[in-house]
Formats: structure tokens, sequence, C-alpha cells
């Protein structure tokens, strides 16, 4: 479904579900000029099983931020207690941020310097 | 459940959710020292309603990354597109990034010099 919206964003295919309350066309709302420089990446990922975790670690090395989708580990508690260890020591190793989101679908992995916020803003909480 | 797995991060109370498959305790894999200086935060955000755009605004002017859950928009279409525009026009203005996450319950918006890689990494796909 993330593949979906991303194939979406990438003009693959347009992002239709019909389970949707409506039709969203976030698309055309989203906006990069990806010719220009960055200093700083977010990268999206999803890691199934343990040979996904080393890409991972090496974009945080890397200086970059990454959001893991970890859905489909919720169902093998043994790799997900690995894989969440080793994306624990890479964060702490570079001084990072680790933090889970989203019901626990996503796990936020940042760089040195770059911290979440445990203080959450809007929403009327 | 944002709110409780925030609440669970912050030690407020026990993230157990007896929907999910299994239970699991990301918050004894997170960590952040909170005393260090960060030179960016990624901030959680709700836009629950109109009011609760500036403060996401301000975030992205200041330089933060921000995840917007916009989950609850979903049912107001007219609100849902007012929003997003406001969000491109901040993202645009700043030249930061901005994409839709997770079967479009959350946007990413992001300040100058970060971007969000279209390109994902993992999962087999």
């Amino acid at each position: 479904m993330v593949k979906k919206i991303f194939d979406s964003i990438l003009g693959k295919s347009p992002a239709r579900n019909e389970e949707d309350y409506m039709e969203l066309d976030l698309a055309s709302y989203e906006g990069s000029n990806e010719e220009e420089p960055a200093s700083m990446y977010i990268k999206i990922a999803t890691i199934a099983d343990l040979k996904d975790t080393p890409r991972v670690k090496d974009e945080v090395y890397n200086g970059n931020i990454v959001i893991v989708d970890i859905g489909r580990l919720k169902m093998d508690k043994v790799t997900f207690e690995r894989v969440l260890k080793d994306l624990r020591d890479v964060a702490k190793d570079v001084n990072g941020d680790i933090v889970g989101l989203g019901e626990q679908k996503y796990v936020l992995i940042t760089p040195m310097s770059v911290k979440v916020s445990r203080e959450k803003i809007g929403g009327g909480l």
C-alpha cells in the first residue's frame, strides 16, 4: 500500500483505494525540487526480514533520517526484537534518536543532532 | 492511539493494545538523550481542523521536520484540501519537501535543505 502511494508519487499508477472514505489525490499536493541539492534526506524503508536492516543502518550512518515500516515484522516476535535492537544500537551509536509512530507500524530513526520531540502538536489532545 | 504510544514513550502508561498480533514493547527500544542539544527536531502533529495548521507551519519555518497525522481530515474533503494547500505552500516557500505516507494517514513536511527520497528501501518490492 505504501508502495502504491510512492508509485503514485513517482507517477507509475494512480493512488486509488476503494477502502478510503473518499478519493484523495494527495499526489497533487506533493512537491519537491529534486534538482536542488539537499543537506539531509528522509528515506522511507520497509524491513520485512533481517537482510533489510544493513541498508537502513547505512542511511543513518550517512546522516539521513529513516522512516521504517515494521508492520510486517509484527508477526515474528524474534525477528522484530532483533531488528529493533539493531536499530536502537545504531541510533545510540550515532547519538541520534528512535521512536515508534502510528500504532507501532513505523519506527523513526535519526542521525546525530536530530531529535524527535516527545511533545505532540495539535489535535485537541 | 498515537497518543497512547507517545504516552508510553513518556512513561505515562503501558502501551498495550489487545488488537495487536502480539504485545510489543517498542518503548523499551526507544531511546533519546534529551539533555543534549539538537540542531533539528522532528515534531509529531495532528491536524484535526484549520486551527491546528499555524503551529505546524511555525515548526517548518523554524527549521523543523513535521510528521502530520491527517487521518481525521479525510472525512471533510473541503478542510482537507485547504489544509493540504496551506502545507504545500509552506514547503514550497521554505524550499522544503512534502509527501504523503502510510495510506495517506500522514503528511511529512520538511524545511529547507531536507528532502524526502522517492526511492524506497527494502521490503522486497
